[in-house]
């Protein structure tokens, strides 16, 4: 167990997702975590799943982390400056001006509150979700403001280091206009792509590839939390879509009016435009620039990709990203392996050496 | 080899990704493949990797497809019809009204000429790019008119069985609406969001996670080939479009009056609108309705996975789908193992059993 920073008692406030994480993570730890939620269901869940214990009379936390959704997360923060007087406050909530905004409007002592963003999740949501090592290499954002001490604060940064993140700091306008562009205009359009296919004929939806896959995977995301984030950030979301909107304005003008002069020229450079933006974002993805791939055809049958790892391991590769294709039905599927650049060539050789096809 | 139902010879016109792969598709069943470019080089490497053999005098194909950019299939067609008076021609362009129009308009003989579509691709093009196995179990569109006998199209049916695909017959009219709406929309959609990145700060993109990834990953696509596609099929593109301006002016709306009276629930219904498109999608995709998943940590060290995929095949499971999620600079990585249904309780328990730590 690593030396942690924080002293604890920390005290989580709501065990879905994210306080179950940050429960498993504190506890691996060593430190006293103490958990509450307004659901006593998901509290025992919790307990139990080994994330903390059950808030006693006269507990005194060092820190309170509270992760509620977006629209109570500034009554929770009030309440908790209120009843732990002497403790620094902190929330997750995805939005982070509205939160401070309601709690300056009602008064709430803000040299002890600081609010964050971890920048993590998962698909599925509640206690039995929640994992010690979520957090770990992801950035975690703290909105900063001028009203708490460097001392106090450090109490906020140790929480995030103990965990493993990496501390991101910017100004709740910062961060809010950061999570509209990379989060939340992500989301609307992917969503409002997926309403397009709501009447699509059978035989349309059935040609369905990768693409439009992978554009609407987060349209499954749940409504009523994805209200909840845009209403607090409506202005930022609202700024982007709109030149968003200008675009597509574009676009649709040069697609009806195709053999008017520039048309083309109009629509590559909206694409092209589009090469550009998706080249900023960083790491891995898809075909990561750090790493060189290779597609290896693997038999549909027990224990083939088994039998590919082993020789990967045996190769001495380390596999950095893995993606497997299949089709339903198809008798074959594709590993495409990634692999630090300078493997690249001899993985390669070793796998044809022992029978594997290379496709690519 | 299995046997085939064509007999051949097959002329396959240009020897990119899908003409290369058609021609080691149909050499594998010891087709004989008569291939041509316009590129010598290209040629020459198709020919080197065993898609086929140059043309010679004489030649007298039984059927040619023609696998040329979008903006010159018609051409091509018009021009292999000439060439070769007894073979059936067909193309591989993913828009089929136009190429058939264009030929029709130039009184081409469409007795012997059906256009076709299969819905596969990779991200990488050229010959080398080419795999035998690139259409199996996928669909390939049939463009269907009735110009041409029942008995005359069966060397297109042959074509896509040969190679392993499924058949799909449409209209030209039905391809296009469909591939609009499952192709051509979503890359648009996609590429315009990867625009707004262009000058956003690197505090901002810094903190992209999956979800953008996934709505950008086909914006990185050539623009000049999509200039060609949308070219081709711009009014079902624009049609769409516009379906998709309604609904974005809406939730723009929405957003700039989120306390106006129905506008969270304006919102919530366009989100909850894309929950029911997206489910629409058939197939395998993140969480595949027709498997379980388990996730199942790993430590970032050579031969994890490859012990990890040993313990599945001992355990008597066939790994369905797979996804390796992995923090650069992070320790620990995720596997997320998707399997039928009835096996998720015995792998979980042997996989345990076995010292692994599974996430959920």
């Amino acid at each position: 167990m690593n030396e942690s920073r924080l002293t604890g008692p920390v005290r989580v406030v709501g065990v879905g997702l994210l306080g179950a994480s940050i429960g498993l993570g504190l506890r691996a730890k060593g430190i006293d975590v103490i958990l509450a939620d307004a659901s006593p269901t998901h509290l025992a869940i919790a307990v139990d799943y080994g994330a903390g214990r059950p808030a006693e009379p006269g507990d005194r936390p060092q820190l309170v982390v509270v992760c509620v959704p977006p629209d109570v997360t500034a009554d929770v923060v009030a309440a908790e400056l209120d009843a732990f007087p002497e403790a620094i406050v902190t929330d997750v909530a995805s939005v982070k001006l509205a939160v401070y905004d309601d709690l300056k409007a009602r008064g709430a002592d803000l040299s002890r509150y600081i609010g964050t963003h971890p920048m993590a999740g998962r698909e599925r949501g509640g206690p039995m979700s929640g994992r010690a090592d979520l957090f770990v290499g992801r950035p975690w954002v703290v909105a900063a403001h001028g009203g708490m001490s460097y001392q106090d604060g450090s109490a906020i940064d140790d929480l995030i280091l103990d965990l493993g993140a990496t501390l991101v700091e910017l100004t709740p306008e910062q961060h809010d206009a950061a999570v509209a562009l990379v989060s939340h205009v992500p989301q609307v359009v992917s969503s409002l792509m997926a309403r397009r296919l709501i009447d699509a004929p059978h035989a349309s939806v059935n040609l369905a590839g990768q693409g439009i896959r992978d554009v609407t995977r987060v349209a499954a995301s749940d409504p009523e939390l994805w209200v909840q984030i845009l209403g607090q950030n409506a202005e930022p979301v609202a700024e982007i879509l709109r030149g968003y909107r200008d675009d597509l304005d574009r676009f649709i003008d040069a697609l009806e009016n195709m053999e008017a002069p520039g048309a083309r020229r109009r629509v590559a450079e909206e694409l092209f435009g589009g090469n550009t933006g998706v080249e900023r974002l960083p790491g891995k993805h898809g075909v990561d620039r750090r790493y060189s791939s290779l597609i290896v055809m693997i038999d549909d049958r027990p224990g083939q990709l088994a039998r590919l790892f082993n020789d990967v391991g045996e190769a001495g590769a380390n596999i950095e990203d893995l993606r497997l294709e299949h089709s339903p039905g198809a008798q074959i599927g594709l590993a495409e392996i990634s692999v630090l650049p300078e493997m690249q060539q001899h993985l390669t050789d070793e796998l044809a050496a022992r029978g594997w096809r290379i496709a690519g």
